[in-house]
């Protein structure tokens, strides 16, 4: 049986992997916004990234209600201490996806995103997904061969970027710099979406082990 | 005379203030690299980094003994773990930094920013570089008022990454694609030193009054 302290933590974590199912949505409808030019997608992702800022206040205050009432110490203290940023990197998450959804909404009814370098930009855009959907799943079942796997498929998404710098800056661009410098910032989004799961990543494998991986971003 | 916990609390802002001062150098440093094309600076600034990393973790380890040793409550909690926040965020600045010397190095013999925008450019540099100098003095006086401000001056930052926008964008921009997306990418990352500055200042404010300003990025 576990005591009141684990049962409150289990309770914080299950809110953790709920607020990673809302950022998986913003990500997933952000993409549509971009790929399909669709203005009304676009604004939903605007508009429900308050959702995701009211459920990390929620959990804000579980945890440091934890903190207070149980007055946790060692390894139980900096578990507590991890939900709290975890949850600050899941409301990033969101913020990057409303970037996402303004760049779509600032070209509508055109698509931000040329035909030629579309294929790129999928794949960043699938493999950020991805990489917050395995995220959910290493939360809730607290997975750290699956959260070290993670870290390692970071490496995807810098080739993604670097293929995408190539083709912009190649002799063969012919969509000028407005759809230069909006591919350059859509990569970058996707690319610190990648990175914060990752670092969610690691810090399972942290609240699991009491070990930080090598590779934490903090 | 102040009590263990406040006198040890004191020490922690006393070093975060210090990391603050090699973040404002890094920052510095950076946009030095960036204007003159200098490759020894940049790469100064990179190698520095660590020093940054490795402060951060020693403020770590001192707000977890905190934490540990004195089991705060309430306000007190709230404080402590506003601090393990704010050095996350000047870690991520020195980070920042380095994002901007690594564009300088890439583009060495050569300056990343064309002569045209540069004034613009020496502008967001200047105000990212201000808000950090400020922020110093704002954690080391816990100078609420100033906080405010600081918060208020974040539309200049906004302001001035329009502007370069509408240059970029503009029929007049002359400096093809790699220039058009440096440009970007660094008003990207001395826009989210901007936000970072006043997220810390905003913690300051919650600090002092126990108080989140509305506008506060957590």
């Amino acid at each position: 049986m576990r005591d009141a302290f684990h049962e409150e933590l289990d309770a914080v974590f299950g809110d953790l992997a709920s607020i990673c199912g809302l950022v998986e949505t913003a990500v997933s409808q952000a993409t549509k916004a971009l790929l399909e030019g669709d203005i009304d997608i676009a604004e939903q992702v605007i508009s429900s990234d308050e959702q995701i800022d009211r459920a990390r206040e929620a959990v804000e205050d579980q945890a440091f209600a934890l903190l207070s009432l149980q007055q946790p110490v060692a390894g139980d203290l900096r578990v507590v201490v991890a939900a709290l940023r975890m949850v600050t990197e899941l409301e990033r998450m969101g913020d990057l996806s409303v970037h996402v959804a303004k760049i779509a909404r600032l070209r509508v009814p055109n698509v931000a995103v040329p035909g030629e370098i579309a294929p790129t930009m999928v794949k960043m855009a699938e493999t950020a997904e991805d990489m917050v959907s395995r995220v959910q799943k290493i939360i809730v079942q607290r997975d750290v061969s699956a959260a070290i796997e993670l870290g390692r498929d970071d490496e995807i998404m810098d080739q993604l970027r670097r293929a995408s710098f190539t083709q912009l800056l190649g002799d063969d661009w012919e969509h000028g710099v407005e759809a230069a410098v909006d591919v350059a910032l859509l990569g970058r989004y996707y690319e610190r979406i990648a990175d914060h799961a990752v670092s969610i990543a690691n810090r399972v494998v942290f609240v699991v082990t009491g070990e930080n991986p090598r590779s934490l971003d903090s």
